[in-house]
């Protein structure tokens, strides 16, 4: 299993009328958690995408606990539990400045080659860095 | 069960360098269906909030069966299944230009009291206009 | 001159917590504006790009009248007024339900080929759809 | 004159399918900077709200000179240099990675009474923070 920390600020334009956090933007909340949880391994999703390497998302899944608000500084878990495979899943938990956990959501990705458009094998390099907390 | 279809265009804004929808933009998507689905039924979620209800989302959830592409005219299916009690549940299924299924989701929402922030039933006028769908 | 007219609902999602449209979202109206506007000519911005055409966008400027509400049928008026070279200007002006101009915009974008990576003129079929209206 | 530095990470859901950043999505980095901006003078745009003022924005002008890229890590220098009266203007540079110049935008902004929904000046602690910087 591995588990990362980051940290969002929210943003105004990220707000709705409701004074929360729109529900659809926690997708980029996602996004910010599984692309530093791969930074911190030594790893770039630009990297990989240079590699001819895509991921696309197959499945997502959220659930809104409580709101997030303007200008909250979010910390977002992300963690991976299983060893990836042609897929690979994300799980977050969001807390708010007062450190309660007002989110959780999950991202299921597959790798695909760009050449070819079928799924692949996680590239070696991407394998090597998860290795140590998938004994 | 009650059943409404919408037309979404695909906007530049929405896609990423993968050449795809951002994943993140269907959660928009899925509100464009909701909302049109109920002004088809006379009713505005504008009105909704006007009479003091805010709808603040639960739970989502998405597959993604193929991408969607800038320009790509979707045809939005939206269903209410069950009857509506403090919470609503809406279902999509989005198909491409050229008649493929490419998205499904569902998006669990509560119907909440503005001035005291708790949980309510549906305002009468809901239940009168969704009523010929639930006997 | 040539003059489009296009109408836009605003989504929820592009509101903010001050109730109204968040400024950056304009630009994505204007994207609306230009592409529907063509499409009117019998031209798709996707076709220019399928025919090796990139438009970036080179300049912008908005002026902000009155503020764009949650669900408010925008009437966004679209003008191409001088005859596109290596550069094509939109104006944009924008309408609210009660017919009240509430926004002013413009964009410059260039014509560039995707392959060299250069300015180039507009292709022969952008041309040939406008000429009717520069005379 | 004041001058502020922040850092923005781009994320993949701000690019769109040319592989730039959109330009729509300036407009939320320049929030950024005038956000960070204040807050650096140990003021934040949520106390403002807080105190009754709402600063919506009249103008905004921006000029694209390069393209960002995702992943991109951009530095966003904002600049207050007249002293704010009823109006506030922001200018920001916005440079890649690389250090080159590659954004430059301006957004101008009013003061205004939530109550009575009319201009006013600057709050107080607003005007004390900022000062020193316009003897």
């Amino acid at each position: 299993m591995y588990t990362s920390e980051t940290f969002i600020r929210v943003r105004y334009g990220e707000t709705d009328q409701m004074g929360y956090v729109y529900y659809g933007n926690y997708a980029m909340y996602y996004e910010v958690g599984r692309v530093e949880s791969l930074r911190k391994l030594g790893l770039t999703y630009k990297e990989l995408e240079d590699m001819g390497v895509m991921m696309p998302v197959l499945e997502n899944k959220s659930k809104f606990l409580s709101a997030a608000l303007y200008d909250d500084h979010l910390r977002v878990m992300t963690t991976i539990r299983d060893k990836p495979g042609v897929r690979i899943k994300f799980e977050y938990d969001i807390f708010n400045g007062e450190g309660r956990l007002i989110h959780q959501g999950e991202t299921t990705l597959a790798f695909v080659d760009k050449k070819t458009g079928r799924p692949s094998r996680p590239p070696q390099v991407f394998q090597n860095v998860l290795k140590p907390y998938f004994g």
